[in-house]
């Protein structure tokens, strides 16, 4: 009998799960809002309905968990800002007493990494870095083949990195974070900005500040809109710098981008790399590779939480 | 008979050996000029001068070497901007050739590091960071027990992160390094800016720039001062600022500062751990220490070299 890891995959929207085989098939998938305003134990009930036929039919050997803020050692979701649940969620405890399989937690951009070395492009690779260009910008490292946790269990937070200290307000109460320039939300942010500061026409003044997003930009950038080409200049100029700064501390391999803003290719790629080589200390200088994740298309976050689980649980494998 | 690991510990300036026993006594310590300008060849036969009667009559199981730029995996020193031997030295190959005993080559702040693992503070730590500040700024990274060496070989290259990309020249040839401002040499052009910006008095007013350095600033600030403690906590704070950036990546439990500049203690620990900690994100706040290597007094040049040796060569230790 085939055996599965079940992936969880817990955004501040919507939860998404589903069976991942030992090669990254994934079946019996599926996705329910969150209820991030209710509380912990009104979402392990809703999980339940979606999940506790699965574990009676397969052989799960153990679930695989990306939450915001999941801290890998001690199994808590801590100071999550887009889940309501409380300071720090006691996740593993509860979810072990509930389903009584084995599981382990990490946030949503460590196990995008993980799921990117055991799934995806960076299969048998040492020594690589993964961005996730989300609502925020997420990061998962790994060194000599396995995933950064360091001494907090949460290393690998480049989001918050800062680029400017008297810079945009971050949602994590500082300024001038990365995530606030390179996201979905920063190149928005910097859509605003721009268009505070040109005078130029764009399509994109027709757009509502909360309807613009990643595929908006990067369709008006297609049809040569100034303030949308300048955004992903900006963006990709800041993000550069910063891939050059990143790659002094662990030295990847490759650079992994990922997330809806990737779609954009070259508009985002380009100048990223641009910058990335221009502001390279001498010794690194065109040796990283920088590329969109080969799970773009797929259900990258089940099998990158679904990769935790197989990693930690898989006894079989060398 | 007791075996020995021959740390070798090139400068600019000049290169420091020592044989070192398991536990990290060090025995007939030595030095000399390294002669940089002369070529890769010269340098062998002077070292050979020292070390042959060391390696003849003791045992051995091999060296350790700390070097500039010294790439762990190829055995070369690249690019190192001190000496002066050629771009790509393989120094490996030309070592074991002479000496026919094993060598491993690293960096000097990467064998620092190693010498804090086995030898120093971070005994059984598994997760730290190591800052050198000398003439630059060196660090070394350590993750769940192991030294980060990365794709490269060279990982853990801080003191070139960008402070400000439009910021002070860089011997390495961008602008607005760490190193260019947190270094025995970055608070020496503080001092000498913060001596063109203010038109307080002070004792540094009457000392040639070639002739300040960490001890006379800390002197200066001893007796009050106020350029020269204004210095430390520009020195600080811009440390602090890039601590909290190098948290997010590995998440270390402790930082370990060493070097000259060190012995300035609280004059620089101070505002270091302030804006460490005003700048830490919010998940890693007060988790991290700050403190001076524990080797500071003793031969760690030495010892981090050595340390290298007995990792790579020692068959006992579990």
């Amino acid at each position: 009998m085939a055996e599965y890891v079940l992936g969880i995959d817990i955004g501040g929207t919507n939860t998404k799960f589903g069976l991942v085989d030992r090669e990254g098939n994934v079946k019996d998938e599926g996705h329910f809002p969150t209820q991030a305003d209710a509380d912990i134990n009104a979402f392990l009930s809703l999980l339940e309905t979606h999940i506790s036929h699965l574990i009676a039919d397969n052989q799960v050997i153990g679930a695989g968990v990306g939450a915001p803020n999941g801290n890998y050692y001690k199994g808590t979701i801590e100071h999550a800002p887009n889940l309501n649940w409380g300071e720090i969620v006691e996740f593993r405890e509860l979810f072990q007493e509930k389903f009584k399989i084995p599981v382990a937690l990490t946030n949503d951009a460590n196990a995008a990494a993980l799921g990117e070395m055991l799934f995806g492009g960076a299969k048998g690779m040492k020594d690589f870095v993964l961005f996730t260009l989300g609502t925020g910008l997420g990061s998962g490292i790994v060194v000599d083949g396995k995933l950064v946790y360091g001494y907090s269990g949460m290393a690998g937070e480049i989001g918050h990195v800062s680029v400017n200290p008297d810079g945009r307000h971050c949602a994590c109460g500082r300024k001038g974070c990365l995530e606030t320039y390179v996201s979905a939300t920063g190149i928005k942010r910097t859509v605003s900005k721009l268009m505070a500061d040109y005078t130029r026409p764009s399509v994109l003044r027709d757009v509502p500040y909360n309807q613009i997003d990643g595929k908006v930009i990067t369709d008006a950038a297609k049809n040569h809109d100034y303030i949308a080409i300048k955004a992903f200049e900006y963006t990709g100029k800041i993000l550069g710098q910063k891939l050059a700064d990143t790659v002094l501390h662990t030295s990847p391999k490759t650079i992994f981008l990922f997330g809806g803003l990737v779609k954009a290719g070259e508009y985002l790629l380009d100048p990223a790399k641009h910058y990335m080589e221009e502001k390279m200390f001498k010794p690194f200088k065109n040796m990283v590779d920088l590329r969109p994740s080969s799970l773009m298309d797929k259900n990258a976050a089940v099998l990158g939480a679904a990769a935790l689980g197989w990693t930690e649980f898989d006894k079989v494998a060398p």
